[in-house]
């Protein structure tokens, strides 16, 4: 009924080893609401990835781990620091304005990655009654075009923001595509570079459901219960929230699958970038190929596999490779689009 | 590890046949975000038993459909009438309030139903601008201490709350456990009696995760989907709480299962009802049995079976039964019981 | 047009010293929002009052200085403990609820003043995710029925909060009344008693509008003024706000007014306890008589003087005295009475 | 102590003829809470000046009036579309946001205006439900940088909103210097051009404090009392604002001290346009000039005369001129900046 295609990595369903996992932890009763066995060993596996300070709840979705996480480091005449492009200013409903008060005060990008240049333009109000004041700066790693922030750019980042007494979030709701394609450990662009919160997604990379909340300022996690509880965040059954991380987080496997799907990306670039019709519009850094595509092919292209457009103007089209994408649905797209604008 | 007990029926994990429903939705990509198969058969689904008027979205959780369903019926200015037991009163860390901004006004209780006599107390700030404005009822059904509403019960406050410009709410986190215990389907109680909007659960009866916000008056869902995100409970991969709604509501299913775990609670009620030291506290009605057990065998009892005290200065106890509780778990209970009493 | 009577000291205009004091500030500019002259003398005469340590805001209304009070001693996941006749649970039409985030947890009473053996019980679930968690204790002085609360009743309360983790506040909306009552100092009863933060209001007692938030506990004010512009209470022209608190904390000025309207409310009760059909319920302590009537004189009587029932069914009125009430308005006042009492 | 300047037209006082409305209102006692004949007095005269349908409530501060003027006319999950300078974007603190939980979507401009083109790049994510949805236009009039636009500028903007299912504010903080500006009535501006609902200040043009919410749409008023209340914008002692409003629209008395100030103004404009060193950045339409001086006296011209710089970076001033300006200020302030200029 739903053929595989380059929508979303939401798209797709759930890897087997996570549902594997879940079946494992189906077993007897576990005490609800995270006191269990399973959640215990979860999070030590996060302290085994982001350090032993790393204070981490599970949540239910990636709105919540960033409008969660934002709740924890600010108050409500605070203000948030984000790309105008961030998910967090544009695809969250005003979810994030909602729970916690804050206003949103947003930086222009065209890479996707926004800077201190940019980021500082937002301090001209410190101290001020009338302005809502700058707490925190969030970023997405991958950001929303698929780039990835370098080590480097991540602390220098962290840096400025705890000399502004201000602290730094990421969205990572591909975080392991960032990891993969930095071929470096979390830890090292998280908490070495100076990230105070962090929300840790899996559900695009295999998952089934469930996000994690990570404290490496710990200091944020004090009574995160509550605000969990009050957000509507607490799952009841939390071992099979659990269970997904435990495997998510073992082995390498979430690299695993994250470098596959980088890697289908890159190939669906190389693919494409040849067609001289076709122009792409980012840098290839994660499972996100950006690119403009003729406006003639659009309709028919459509049909065979679902896409969403970024840019609808000027027909700026986004594709996410996920785990399960093959080298043969992407020769496939490929060999649809050539025929299309051959025929066009 | 953690082997079966009565702490509570979310301690139970998730039934085999909605693990194999979500098995077999995992298969190819579905779109996300609801706008897939699943999702729409499990409305049709839905619609079947509720009437072909009922609006149905999906939620990650209790609180959240409870929540949610409150703040379609409300503006920020009103009140919602509830029994002061009622879980959005005492066990949501005051979520209900948070997102609707409403006050909660309770009606006292002494079997866990309120009535209209206690309803009509608050009546009395209308049009008095000082006063949060009542606009609905809520009321749980099996409610807090495992009685079950007739649908006499119910109709008579749902013409109260439509007499007096008001909405009736269901909290429905065991709804069907009520069904199996007044013998009837679900819309005789609800739709029939007059409920305009009900939080129906599956978790406590054998799902993984995943609560319907069910509007029986659908004028209420207009713009919900909105409402939904906002408040961080829409599911990327829905399709998978909707595979397990599907299976849930299939061929009676779903009351099978709630017949099974309410029949254990009356096993559990015959079977301590002539310990003469213990004083069963409420009608057996679904699947809950409370009890006051003396003081001498808390601690031993705690030991094997964990479980939590309704009432910590009478030593009452909350003892639930699960779609997986056995006979046998219930002589193993009932004989250690007697033999902590015995040797006290 | 608005004759003079009992219904509400909010009922009474401004007191000519105190319009006399606005005229005075009309003089010249002044910056706006508060960093003006009168509100530095203004802030100085407060901590003449409450110690030096004091720190003062200005809001618009006693709505706002208990909703930004609380807010203040509070995260969005707390609970503040009050009585159940608590003007901020009754007559706020859910502001403390719908800015602080907070549940109301209240404690039943018949003569206005809660008690430490009712606020311990809301102490059950400290620590425990599915609960508020209790912060702030509130009480009024004088309560919501005019009877006043020691110097050493407030020391239990405060020493209990502060034990169990918890503040202390006081709705002082009309406080000079009760210090005109306990005859002591206002230091005497708030910050000596251990209070930790403070509604400090005046309009009851001959004021224009304005009331003062006075942080006795200082580092709760830390950030307020961002609360305060947030909460729409910063007012641009602040100095009027400022000028009349000048002039009501001076040279014993509010103290005066306040006697007297305590002394009339006296004479009041004085008057009609002779009257056999007449019972008063409360201790006259403030400005505030409550007494049931006969329902046969009520309308008869609210048509010469209007005035609200505090207990409809038992029709027991509620009659305030003000700054303005003359013996001579109390004499005619009693005389219609016996009057309407002889006549039916 | 604080000398007239040109800062703000809130750092003047109270306009004689106000305070004397306030005088004569302190008589007698009047029902608290606006059940007064005041209250009904000014509504009936904001009826005449807006039509006979106009609904007025009156509330404390011009931020109450936007925040709450807003609230009305949304619901939680919409969107705010508003110039980028914006009072409710700037310098509110994130009250709009906090209070009515919208998201503000911001439009750039040079002038202070904005125009239809930019506004409806928002509109691309109807009925899209991760996106707050756009329900309300909010235009200042005049705008921050003291412009004015014409009625045929916001008839199209209104056109545009309803075609579009949208509505519009007007924050009127000044609406009096735009009404003389234009040389029109009010209505002609306002309910005329298809405005929804406005904002309607006085108290830059000689109020104490107090401003109305003015529903020219009267089904947006419904329950409106009840928002007020909540949001802690209940005067108790209405009658004051009332009877200031009273006084400030009868006889074309706001028009009046609108026109002087505008007037001011201009001269200021004439006087300092031929100085070569200063450059006036914005055209002259009410009672503000925007203009940029030269750093080096900047200091010097503060020390006299305490100003704002709109941009600090190009040393750009913006300049109010109040109802108590004088020509002979004007000349002592153009003859200083002359002075440090032929000095520096």
């Amino acid at each position: 009924m739903n053929k595989k295609g380059f929508a979303s990595d939401n798209n797709s369903g759930i890897h087997p080893y996570i549902l594997a996992a879940i079946e494992d932890a189906n077993k007897y009763h576990a005490v609800a609401y995270g006191d269990d066995d399973f959640t215990q060993m979860a999070k030590q596996k996060f302290k085994q990835h982001f350090g032993n300070d790393a204070e981490v709840f599970f949540v239910f979705n990636g709105t919540a781990a960033n409008v969660l996480s934002l709740k924890a480091a600010t108050r409500h005449y605070n203000a948030v620091i984000c790309s105008e492009l961030a998910h967090i200013n544009v695809d969250e409903c005003g979810a994030p304005e909602r729970f916690t008060g804050c206003k949103l005060l947003t930086c222009p990008t065209t890479n996707g990655k926004i800077t201190v240049s940019e980021i500082e333009k937002h301090l001209n109000g410190i101290g001020f009654q009338h302005h809502a004041q700058p707490k925190i700066i969030s970023i997405s790693q991958p950001d929303e075009l698929g780039t990835v922030y370098s080590p480097d750019e991540i602390t220098l980042i962290a840096q400025f923001a705890h000399e502004n007494n201000m602290l730094l979030h990421i969205d990572g709701a591909r975080l392991a595509n960032a990891a993969a394609s930095l071929g470096i450990e979390f830890k090292k662009f998280t908490k070495d570079a100076g990230v105070d919160v962090l929300s840790f997604g899996g559900t695009k990379n295999g998952m089934m459901y469930g996000e994690a909340v990570v404290f490496l300022n710990p200091e944020l996690s004090e009574n995160f219960m509550y605000t969990r509880k009050q957000a509507m965040q607490l799952a009841s059954k939390m071992r099979f929230i659990a269970a997904q991380f435990i495997a998510y987080l073992n082995d390498n496997k979430c690299i695993e699958t994250a470098q596959h799907s980088n890697k289908m990306a890159k190939l669906l670039e190389a693919k494409i970038k040849d067609i001289p019709q076709i122009k792409i519009t980012q840098k290839v850094e994660s499972n996100a190929v950006f690119a403009i595509i003729p406006p003639e092919i659009y309709n028919d292209l459509q049909k065979e596999y679902f896409f969403y457009l970024w840019d609808e103007k000027r027909y700026e089209a986004r594709w996410m490779c996920s785990f399960d994408t093959t080298e043969d649905d992407i020769n496939k797209f490929v060999e649809l689009i050539k025929k299309l604008i051959k025929n066009s």
